[in-house]
């Protein structure tokens, strides 16, 4: 019967794993060490889904600033498990759905989830998906209810399953009672030191010259981007970083000015 | 008309046993005296049901904090019971139900017990059931009315019934006036003595040598979890406690130090 | 003409007698001389439908906290005036309805009540009909308009009829707007002196022995509830109270102290 | 045409006469002077309409605390106009409409009344047509517009209308903005002298002797009624009145002691 | 096409005629210079929008006390531009409708003018269009926002719009955004000379004796009415103002009086 | 497929063209350097989208106040890239709209535009596509979440859009959270210098002589609009200065002053 199971789930698999690479189009650079230590704890997780016979539901929540790449590490870690079900919940493919759509089609991949013996679930941008706005605030309680049961209710005897979820509004989630629903949280720092940022400007190539590179190093720590405190030192999301130097390389000719002008009109 | 109605609950009976049986499914650990003394309370309510014609309907709320095991202690109750009639009323088997399919669903519940002499319903997480939010707040007033009034209405002559809710939010339902619907309610406290922890460790086998435990729990004393005072002491629920358990247990090297991190980071 | 009015509505008669007997399963007991002049009362505006010419439409309101007593005594008001037309509109025949089907069943009661020369309609639990929780607060104002309109409609010519409500939260209804809508109102109190208490305590047989009866009484004074005041003295329901009473059976051996925690535990 | 528009509107004449008599089934007692002043306002206003070319529409507010009669009033003038078009829109016809029934069955009132040249509409307890309640406050603000807008709409070339509307919530209605809809106002007190309540009694013939009558003036004397400050003295609307008597006459040994207890009990 | 476009829109151009017409039954008096003002003004953006072919959109906010006389100004307005397309937007005309009825019935008026090189249209009364009440406040966000777009909206190449709107309210417009949709505002002031009033009263005749007249225009000078503040000053819509004089009218042999008494009164 | 997609864009193409052409009828003064840099950073953007493969997906925010010209800038750039889907989505296109026609034409643009390897989507008047108004705040939370989604989620492979938003109430968008959704910001200023205003008015031949626009200009520095602080000087949109321009037009004999005047009116 694992075996029915296994086949069972086996087209879905396909599908899924491609919407998972999808999301990670810029792939992973290790510019930090915390980078590294993020994937090895997801590692941990869907070991012990795999092993522990008492836990056969274990949840995760990925939370950090907007762009510190949330998405791409969630997606990661459940490629990384090679399940027989692996799956993506994002916002992206529920535009224009009512509650009630969201809410099938929601659990509906759970339900789809309960006939692999291993299954894991990306939950990605829990605030859109719950329609959150901080005006009112208003968001659709159906989904939030959903989701609180969904991510509490364990699957049939024999499977089990891992979910992953993300936001970039975690204190609302406490607000909202969803934090509970958690079995443990990780976060996804920004970018804050130099060396990082460098890490990053090297991987991309977007300077020819290292000595442009150097230059521009400098300038950042001019800027003040070397100190450490939250408020004036650097602080941004690995995906914003990425947009800002395509920008920068509009303008070959003074790409590091350009760069260093962006980062201090964030 | 004593035997028909046996007859015609029956085949409910077997249904919902496994219902309560798999909510139960880690077992009932007696970690602390308070365990016994909750289920012997159990008994004395399913005892009042059989026996008194005065109080044909008795109502009991189990409160704690998240994870205490209230679940698996009405359960427990229900099943010991072995009234003719025993239900599960769980936010699980209503995903994605409209508040009227809900009320449906719960009245079905109750007209069907009426059919039994004897009936015994758990209604589990009855904050999930009202699906409610503290933002807001929002809860659904028709759930909420709905059980306000099948928690007060008299079964027909000769039917006798025990309702078992439970709830992580017991000031929440104070506040909606609920409160008042209950003849009676039994706290289901976190572990908060060590001597409780320990019995669980034990129990669950974490260790393999006992020395090891030993300096385990050496471990937590130092940490400040042998102090008695809520705020800094030892605070879990039983749920949560075998989920960091079986986490622990993936680093076979250093359980001990992996255990008492994680009681550190709740 | 009036002995056809009077066919029309004999069907109704006797099953709405039936309704009205089951809310009294328990008797009316007269612990109390409060009991008896809140009868008297309601004898006096029977009467007066029944011979004023004037004031065809009388609406009595019964208020009183939860499990005083109110609906039993309702329902004793109108069981004893005969009427042919008597009838109970209650919550607990309302479950799942909407708010429309709640106006419509309403409607529907007093539009066959005009066609009945004298009629009584109690409406029990006026709170629970308007779905009324105090978070937000939120009722149905469908609901309640309906009720104040029908409160205030003259029934037509030649026909005359009295409306007994409950309810539990009578300033609720001032800040509806509601209270003015009834010609009188009696306050059901609870049980606040121990003679009181004794006399259900006899009425029920809960002691075997008059001797047990005696330290249990002197038990309960030494608790101070002989005191007077609200705050500490006794106060509580006739129907909670035997509820606790029928709890206290269940232990035979020490019957007398388990009804003193149990009222102390309040 | 003329004669046309009076065949059209003649069937509707008798139905609402009887509607509108059936307001004032107990009479107009003329207990003072300002129920002769309320009556010739109206008869001028009356007249205006009748006459005036300038002014086709005129809307009166009858307003006073409940029970002071203004509903009856409103009838007594609206018959004495005898315009060939009298209607009364009453919240009594409309238990159980929806907002929308509501809007169209007073739409249609308004439509039928532009066919006939000379009309009038009472329109009585605006607040309950409005489904008003204090709490949020709540109302149907459809049933508003609707009011707003015809209350200020012309009739056609050759039609007159006279409006009579009654509230006993006014300051609501200049909450609402709807106040500035009515050309005029007039107050409907309620009675606060002792020779009006007199005047009262005696025309209800409550005591058979006329010392009876004399003794029970002298008691609500002595109980301060006759101080002419609005907190203390007197202050009760005819229709209350009329209840109390009532009630008073069920005990006929004493009447009057009874009277002066129901009114001390306001 | 000119030729065609016209044609298309002559039909519509009757009917609309007269209900501008309608809305201007009692003339209009030249009882101050700023009558005339604002018609000269009016004329301006007539002549704007005929010419200049920058501007083929023109949106103009006619704003003042209610019966100020701003409906039937616009209305002249409209007439006087003899454009093929007039139409009035009016909520007289949309009683009982739905939000999306109104919205469908005002964008198809904009529709049909958008056929006609030349179009005015007169959205009358914005606030009763919006439902607007100050409690809570209500309001159709619904229509408010077809207004807004509307109002903004280039007509199509060649074809040329003038929109005049009225309203009581104008504050309540800024609250909303609203206001910055109009390209200008004219205030229409109520009645607040002597002078103003006298012209009034000798125009529509209420006095036959010039010594009358002279002895009603004394009292109101004694009554404080000549001061120049708004508080205790004169301050009178014109609608008003001709409906106090009909009531006046009713009572022949003192006249002057009645009418000082209601200019009081206010 | 390159081709293919090029094939099916095509027929949208020259539709679009036309709106974006009707949006700029007045074309484009370039009466300061602004107008330019704005113009040039559009060039950069479309570059970038063109070029760079990491971001497929470019969003850019021009904000301002009202008549500042947004629209007109957006159009100028997004025609300027003369990408093969082009398209404007507008609320004039919306009128009426249900909140789910909205979503479904606004989601019906971005799934067109996946089709094509080249988009650019101007997103006009967000603050009009939201029904957003003040007071509440009110507004379509379902539109906003669907605009979120939209701006973030990434075109297919291979195919690459430029968002370009425009909105007058850029406060609005940082308290609804929409303002993370853009890559960059420009703000599209109003004309606050004297010589800027001289710009268009000779652009616009308002007067004839240059030596009557030499004294408008003298009377304007009169008129303290040659101050530069933001609340005395001048601060004018180009759209309302534009319309301001028309209206003196139709007074020949004295438009200098006219235009002084309105000015000084705002
Ligand atoms: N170390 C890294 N971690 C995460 N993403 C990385 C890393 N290195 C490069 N990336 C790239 O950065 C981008 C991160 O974007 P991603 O959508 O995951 O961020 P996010 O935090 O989910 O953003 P949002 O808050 O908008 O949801 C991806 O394109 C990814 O390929
Ligand atoms: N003494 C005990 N009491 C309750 N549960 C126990 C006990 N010992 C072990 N368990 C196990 O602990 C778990 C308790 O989880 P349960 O769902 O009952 O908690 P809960 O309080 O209902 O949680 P939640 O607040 O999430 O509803 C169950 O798996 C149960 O088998
Ligand atoms: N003197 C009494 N008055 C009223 N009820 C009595 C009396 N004596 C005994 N009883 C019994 O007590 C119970 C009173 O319950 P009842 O439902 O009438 O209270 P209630 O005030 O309506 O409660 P709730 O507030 O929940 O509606 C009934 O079972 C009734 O038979
Ligand atoms: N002078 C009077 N004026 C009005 N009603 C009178 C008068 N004399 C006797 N009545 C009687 O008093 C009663 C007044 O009741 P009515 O319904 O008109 O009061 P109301 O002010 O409309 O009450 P509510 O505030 O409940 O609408 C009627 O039965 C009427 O026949
Ligand atoms: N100078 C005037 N200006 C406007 N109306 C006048 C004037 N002279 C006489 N009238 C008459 O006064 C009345 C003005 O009423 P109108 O409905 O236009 O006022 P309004 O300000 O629109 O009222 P509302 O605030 O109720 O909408 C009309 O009957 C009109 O014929
Ligand atoms: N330099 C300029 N920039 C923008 N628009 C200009 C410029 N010069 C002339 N115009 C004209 O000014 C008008 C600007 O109006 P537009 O609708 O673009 O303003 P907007 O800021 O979008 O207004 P709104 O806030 O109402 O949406 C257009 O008619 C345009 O042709
Ligand atoms: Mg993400
Ligand atoms: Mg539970
Ligand atoms: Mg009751
Ligand atoms: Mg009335
Ligand atoms: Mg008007
Ligand atoms: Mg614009």
């Amino acid at each position: 019967d694992f075996m029915n199971a296994l086949d069972e789930v086996t087209p879905a698999f396909g599908v899924a794993k491609e919407e998972l690479e999808q999301v990670i189009q810029n792939g992973i650079i290790h510019f930090d060490q915390v980078v590294d230590d993020i994937l090895r704890s997801g590692q941990l997780f869907v070991d012990q889904v795999r092993t522990s016979t008492r836990t056969p539901l274990v949840s995760l929540l990925l939370h950090g600033p907007p762009g510190s790449g949330k998405t791409a590490l969630a997606a990661t870690m459940a490629q990384s498990s090679d399940f027989p079900f692996m799956k993506l919940v994002s916002p992206d493919d529920m535009v224009g759905f009512s509650e009630s759509q969201k809410v099938a089609a929601i659990s509906k991949t759970f339900a789809d989830s309960y006939k692999s013996p291993l299954s894991v679930i990306v939950v990605d941008s829990v605030e859109r998906l719950l329609d959150f706005t901080p005006i009112g605030p208003r968001f659709s309680n159906t989904v939030l209810q959903t989701l609180m049961v969904l991510f509490a209710k364990r699957p049939p005897k024999g499977r089990r399953l891992l979910i992953i979820a993300t936001t970039s509004l975690r204190p609302i989630l406490t607000d909202l009672g969803f934090s509970e629903s958690f079995d443990s949280e990780i976060r996804v720092p920004p970018i804050s030191k130099l060396p990082a940022l460098q890490h990053v400007l090297e991987e991309v190539e977007l300077m020819k010259d290292p000595r442009e590179l150097k230059q521009t190093m400098q300038m950042l720590v001019q800027a003040g981007f070397g100190s450490q405190d939250d408020v004036n030192g650097l602080n941004i999301g690995i995906k914003k970083l990425l947009s800002i130097v395509e920008m920068a390389r509009q303008e070959p000719e003074n790409v590091g000015e350009r760069l260093v002008t962006s980062l201090m009109g964030l």
